[in-house]
């Protein structure tokens, strides 16, 4: 079964004794308030309802899936829209949002916490408001004064939602080829026409308006990614008295049987002469559409990490109770008819391993939410810059990275089950099936490894690699001689020397041939992960270091072994990334075409 | 959509031109009449039938599963049993049973790449005969005579079919906690009583008879695996007429819900009072078992091949089909409204990488399957032994080796279809969750690695692999000087070298610590699948060079294309595997238990 504790400890340890976020905030205007105390209170009351109210829906989403009716409307699974409503109504859904509509106003790296419990609890349920938080973010930063005051307060309180709806049957990664189209009107609105599809939470009946964020295409639109503009479609249109009114020509058409997030309608939506107004400048829709979709790309990579801890526990769970053979080193419970499985040194791997990917995820997430926020808050115009250029590129990062660890931490634990992990009832297979699509939506995985091996790398010549390089490199310096932290100083220092090198060689052959990039980009990204990864499990060892010899609960101690883990056992898939970068592009293109 | 046509000319590759089967069964009596056109022959007819008869049978029958009906019988999904008839009447099933029963007395070599088909086409189906086979392997290797002639004609035919009934709900891996008991009968029959789960094709209707083979305890068997005994308990029993009459006590109580394979139903099966007869000596019957769990091992190798395959196939078609964005070195197809897929660096990575695994894990089957040969039928015993000896050791690497990558096939080309691979009609989702039992059934990757470093190689001092070791470095001994292969032989020859010299440090620690082999065992068979696969691409390579100055057809450069990506790309995970194994126990059982 199942098994969900909210990991509150471990977020109070990243974020109150790594990050030491409470100095953190004192430096941003309107967080100087925000106290490790108040940072523990959050998790903790978030953590609980999650805990109790959410992830006990979770299984029978997927059993019970989404149900589309003959008139258009989509029914959520039993239980979602109650849970849903118990999120909102305790405040957790505006958590990051501007006080302005409503929202609570905290940190963003609060708010990755939260949305990590949400993933965790049920992935299906937390799309939702996943997708509204994205569509406010692009609204508060692009919308006309009008349409913000019309539409956030509702979609920030939650009592409408927000989707994307960007793809078109032949539209996906290159949306310069989308054929929807947005005729102005006399009155300043549009009509919009046209199919998307792949709309999460297109239709629902958890909140009484869908705000659709649509990419069209104006009468005069320049051909390509550059006419593309944005529109907001609300599925009823807001009357005077600013409540949903009629009924707009926006409707979803059928909704896709597909691998997993059962509990989340995928929706086909047809625009039919729709009403809707413009976002933004005209055709530059592609990059407010943006602003949500890097929020978007952090938020998947979190869900990533959700799913990855609510299988390590399950499989936790499951590895103390499962009695089966005896250990190598003697019985350990020779009271019972075998050991539980936690005994054998392969399953404590698969256990290790998880952890110490989650673990650092975490961290890295904590990381990356903090730097959103000095982006910014800083009052010094510099650091603003400076951690806008490193968020830029580490979303991709944490998007892929995250993603990927998600589904590979999620198989690993249902292996854990052995063949009660392929049961639909121990609910292992459900977070397989869920995590899957993390790597792929949002832009999939390759198209986060070229975006970060091409825009964000080559395209500044890769300034801000050696800008963050340059950092990490200080944090080693600052802590050379410390001989408790050396074990862990010495492969982060090694991983991140060898980082620069094969990031020298790529700049160098990409400046040649552009297609040595695409070649390297996935395995770059990981490595790049990687290397970040030990910066944070180096920097998580130096706050474990400092409390341990005070440690009467051992989770210092747990911390250090994982630690050590991390850097012995996983770390060195480093030298194999390296590898496979140098093999270069020309292997790959070796073949021609047809011989595939 | 899913995509297939049988790889025939890989496999007469495989086969004629890098194994040159014909020269080694000439050596093997009763198989020296297989030529290389009777292999040829072989495959061309099989693959026509798969491709065309089982092949469009896959999808619908993920969609519609299996059918448990009141009365406790099974449905298959359409056009299941019309399928499995076709496979039959065209012969099929009996490729390698002995012609004493009715088999074609053919290699196992070449049934290795009928499983490969069968798999690809319909991976559900291919279970049926696919145990039925394994079972007929017991019988014939334990059963008595009279068993032997009452049961394998029918089975062999395929008129009925086997099962494997192991597990119980609370005795999986530990088999020694069984508790069906089987009560002897005065007329040399036994009651057998008890439940047993996770039966594939426990019940169905293709066939007309079901033979169960059923571990239980008799009454006087000592505790644990020594007092288990093997019993066949037809779901009819065989009246004096040889054909089936009298309905026995052993039905299908439920059928689970799981993650795929959704066309075989995995059965629970409840034994009240039924009637069985012994198979082998009483209390011996878990080496009788291991008798079908070996053949169904490899089997499940193969199976990891067979959807990787097809994966491989249908994202080919995809990438070669879907339009999207633009080459980095200018458009390819400027008539289009963009270029293929395929064009894209990254596309290719994943296309690639499939590609090389799958060629590869083909040779490996090829080469196990013909070390089953002659340890079957080599006139010397010397040989027959050295050969059993290899098959025995290599047997979970096969295992576990190609079902990983089987898993990581399917996932890495579901993400060639991007958003369109996570809906259930492109097919892909399918190939990914069927894919994933292989990883499990059968015993978990995770036991096939502890039986591969703890009896395999800790168990008889590591000469198994030294006498491997030294068969590969002859190989490249024998090549030395030939400068066309150097680039090849050079990265095989030092994962070999750096293989043994882990081996020797993980033997001496093993002699200290016991866990260390358990805490080495996932990442030490994948070493050692690597550098068999490394071996075999050095073949491959050879055989396509002499070749390759007469290639018309591009076959022999894509191979030698394919075998550089391989050495360049691939193989260099093993200096990951190599830090990882010598990160050693310490570090993994660090953590207290309650730690976790």
């Amino acid at each position: 079964m199942q098994t969900y504790s909210a990991p509150v400890r471990d977020m109070q340890f990243v974020l109150n004794e790594v990050l030491r976020v409470e100095e953190r905030f004192a430096e941003l205007p309107g967080f100087d308030e925000v106290s490790a105390d108040l940072v523990d209170g959050v998790l903790e009351q978030a953590g609980r309802l999650f805990e109790e109210v959410v992830h006990p829906t979770n299984m029978p989403g997927h059993e019970e899936g989404c149900e589309r009716r003959a008139d258009g409307t989509v029914r959520l699974p039993d239980g979602f829209c109650e849970a849903y409503r118990a999120v909102r109504d305790a405040g957790w859904l505006g958590v990051s949002a501007s006080p302005e509509y409503g929202g609570q106003g905290l940190p963003e790296t609060l708010n990755f916490f939260i949305d990590e419990m949400f993933t965790s609890a049920n992935m299906s349920l937390s799309l939702l408001p996943g997708l509204t938080h994205g569509a406010c973010t692009a609204i508060e930063a692009h919308a006309t004064e009008e349409l913000r005051a019309k539409y956030l307060p509702n979609m920030v309180s939650g009592r409408w939602s927000g989707t994307m709806c960007l793809t078109e049957s032949h539209a996906g990664t290159d949306l310069g080829m989308i054929r929807t189209r947005a005729v102005p009107r006399a009155d300043g609105s549009y009509a919009i026409t046209g199919t998307k599809i792949f709309i999460t939470c297109g239709e629902h009946d958890a909140t009484e308006n869908i705000v659709h964020l649509v990419l069209a295409k104006l009468p005069d639109a320049p051909p390509g990614v550059k006419g593309i503009s944005l529109l907001l479609v609300p599925k009823y249109l807001v009357g005077a008295d600013g409540e949903p009114g009629e009924r707009n020509a926006a409707t979803c058409v059928s909704i896709e049987t597909k691998m997993g997030i059962e509990g989340a309608p995928t929706c086909v939506m047809s625009f039919e002469d729709a009403t809707g107004w413009l976002v933004g400048e005209p055709h530059r829709g592609l990059a407010c559409m943006f602003t949500m979709m890097n929020h978007e790309r952090l938020a998947v990579g979190i869900q990533g990490l959700g799913i990855a801890e609510k299988a390590y526990q399950s499989a936790v769970a499951y590895a103390r109770e499962r009695l089966q053979g005896r250990s190598l080193s003697g019985p350990k419970r020779p009271d019972l008819p075998a050991d539980p499985i936690l005994v054998h040194p392969d399953v404590r791997r698969m256990l290790q391993t998880a952890r110490a990917w989650n673990e650092g995820a975490r961290a890295f997430a904590g990381w990356v939410g903090l730097e959103i926020d000095r982006s910014a808050r800083h009052p010094d115009p510099k650091v603003r810059r400076k951690a806008a250029g490193r968020v830029a590129f580490l979303t991709p990062v944490v998007k892929a990275l995250l993603s990927d660890l998600g589904y590979e931490n999620a198989t690993r634990c249902q292996q854990v089950f052995g063949g009660a992990g392929y049961i639909a009832e121990t609910g292992m297979e459900q977070l397989v099936r869920d995590a899957r699509i993390a790597q792929i939506y949002e832009g999939t995985n390759g198209v986060q490894a070229n975006d970060l091996v091409g825009r964000k790398l080559f395209g500044n010549g890769g300034e801000t690699l050696r800008e963050l390089a340059a950092d990490l490199r200080a944090f080693i310096e600052e802590r050379e001689g410390d001989e408790a932290l050396a074990e862990f100083l010495g492969p982060f220092a090694a991983a991140l020397e060898r980082l620069q090198v094969v990031t020298g060689w790529l700049l160098e052959r990409a400046a040649e041939n552009r297609e040595e990039l695409g070649a390297a980009a996935v395995d770059y990204l990981r490595f790049t992960g990687l290397v970040c990864l030990a910066y944070l499990w180096a920097a998580m060892a130096e706050a474990a270091l400092e409390r341990a010899p005070s440690d009467n609960s051992g989770f210092y101690r747990a911390k250090l072994a994982t630690a050590r883990y991390f850097m012995g056992r996983l770390l060195p898939e480093t030298a194999a990334l390296d590898a496979a970068i140098r093999s270069g592009a020309d292997t790959l293109m070796a073949l021609e075409a047809d011989a595939y």
